[in-house]
């Protein structure tokens, strides 16, 4: 791996992984769960508290910093970590999933993507090469591949070009990258649901060489069990010896599943914001503030969840900010939510170590399932 | 004063006082800022954090409340306090002056308002009676007199028949509120900017006997110069051995120059509002974020300010934040504000303890003048 950055499994049970990412800014314990802070905020919350809620790592996005602030004025303030305050590692991703999907008038090519800003129209490219410069500028400690995929279902066609166009743009992000000790660069494997394709982008980018790899162009549309289909095959396919990450997933059953499947490290904005919109996520399945039933419930969310949200807030109260339209409902349900994500990525941790994730998927599953007597 | 309530003066300087008005949840240092919490929350704000800026109390708004979630479910809850996670003192308006302002096809009598709510159109009514009940519900530990104001400039005998009326409702207002040990009963001056009506108000307020005493009617649009007019008289027609209460104040200049008045406690929702609005308030003036030359700058707010967004951020983040619409935005810089207001209120209290108050209000307006070298 690059040098200052290394990668142990201590412990595995069937082919869930647990064991830690080590980067000069702080070790990532796996399987990690990484909040996103999409403009450099994780929406509704200090960051001092996502690092109360057990987070080792946050997400930010190069698309987004890109157009606002801007990448060069990130680096003249200090960097992305001094700017929003929070010193732990960063992962950045490349920006090409993004442009996809939000930017106007994209044009794709095989330099890269030419695009108008969401935000106020302005001219902009992105590339193999502008996005390593674009999260160097950053500081990213975690530097992702630039890449594109396609929504799916797809035709197999659509798969197999936009794969093999995204490894010539892996193999140019390995050069443009070029040697940072201290940060480390993950490739992104592609290929849709195609086995085969799946396993010609593991090899494509095995033969580059990175300092971890990601699984991309799932949870855009497949569903749960196409997804699963494609992960009882493809972390196999990556490097043992360096972790595995799956892009923008998931539910807290998704990621269970992938767990154990052998996905090490996961980024998802689905805690936060089912906050802002009144969702809880508890051990108990979802609960939808906004329910005329809670208006009176003076229960926590979860009578067994330690944060300050279960703690000291009463789901009526909760039901009263979110239909008064009170910032302190998206903080205290976006607290929990994240809260609550931690919490499992920690059992799941724990359960590898001691071989017992078999049963703790189980009794997740029951809990998920209603067994409770108090149901939510 | 009603038993388990106290207030003490303990140094003066000129009219201005400093002391405290103890309550059995908490003493309220004075002269006291109480940050609003409208709805059962201080805008962006947690409550512990709202503690942290030096906050003894805050104000509850019996209009807003008793609409949305309903008196009668907070009290079903546990009351405010335990509600909205706020275990020290609460005063709560009488919900007369938000009538006036918010409700929908008001109509004023002798026995009191009748009213649709701006939420969802039901029909309300209150009156003395039942503004006292709704406080008790809410479990209000200092409860205004239910009261009514013209807003300035009227003509003189709008302000006498309804300063009159509110004396009315101010007797009608003790006799329902009666024996309530650990509860205080604040009455409210009105007469608008007639010195003979204030008087004539006071007068009225003393005879029947309060547990301090508010002036009413100010901030609603007659300007400083005249709201001080006011306050060079009105403070002293009150009782010395009660707090004096002047509602719905106000800038900081507003406060430094009617603690120099007598005055002991203040409220407004300027340092929340301001701070959600991307205007910060400092030592040495007003910072307006949304100004794009503050998108480069690396410096806090104010660099001698020790909240957490100065000690942690720079203007050219909370720029960002602001320009992106991100709810941190509203969190760091309400904070900064109230911690201002509360510092502010400290600075005061320390001046009188010390007998230098003209050098303390100086001081205050030379920085805000912008005789800083180094100007925001």
């Amino acid at each position: 791996m690059a040098s200052g950055v290394s990668f142990s499994v201590s412990a595995t049970d069937g082919r869930a992984r647990t064991g830690a990412l080590v980067t000069p800014r702080g070790a990532i314990r796996t399987p990690a769960f990484m909040p996103v802070g999409t403009a450099a905020t994780v929406k509704a919350m200090l960051p001092e508290n996502v690092r109360e809620t057990g987070a080792d790592i946050l997400l930010g996005n190069t698309y987004h910093l890109m157009l606002r602030p801007g990448a060069e004025r990130v680096a003249r303030l200090g960097g992305l970590h001094r700017f929003m305050n929070w010193d732990g590692p960063i992962l950045t991703d490349s920006g090409g999933f993004q442009v996809m999907s939000l930017a106007d008038l994209r044009k794709l090519t095989e330099e890269g993507v030419t695009f108008r800003s969401h935000v106020d129209g302005s001219k902009h490219m992105l590339s193999p090469e502008s996005s390593m410069e674009i999260q160097r500028l950053l500081g990213s400690d975690i530097v992702m591949c630039f890449d594109e995929c396609p929504a799916l279902p797809a035709p197999r066609e659509r798969v197999a070009d936009s794969m093999r166009l995204s490894m010539r743009w892996a193999a140019r992000s390995r050069d443009a990258f070029g040697d940072r000790p201290g940060h480390a660069l993950f490739g992104i494997q592609q290929g849709g649901l195609e086995q085969d394709l799946r396993a010609e982008s593991a090899e494509a980018l095995t033969a580059i060489g990175f300092d971890g790899y990601a699984i991309g162009g799932l949870a855009v549309g497949e569903g749960q069990d196409a997804m699963f289909g494609v992960l009882d095959h493809a972390p196999q396919m990556l490097p043992a010896d360096r972790p595995r990450y799956l892009m923008g997933v998931g539910k807290p059953d998704d990621i269970v599943g992938a767990v154990r499947r052998g996905v090490d490290m996961f980024d998802c904005v689905l805690p936060s914001r089912s906050g802002r919109t009144g969702q809880a996520l508890t051990r108990r399945g979802a609960v939808n503030i906004k329910n005329a039933r809670h208006a009176d419930d003076p229960r926590p969310l979860d009578p067994d969840c330690p944060c300050p949200c279960c703690r000291s807030y009463s789901r009526a109260y909760l039901h009263h900010v979110f239909k008064a339209g009170e910032i302190i409902s998206s903080m205290l349900m976006t607290w929990h939510n994240l809260h609550y994500y931690q919490e499992l990525m920690q059992g799941l941790r724990d359960a590898i170590a001691e071989e017992r994730l078999d049963a703790f998927a189980q009794g997740f599953e029951r809990r998920r399932a209603g067994g409770d007597l108090d149901p939510l």
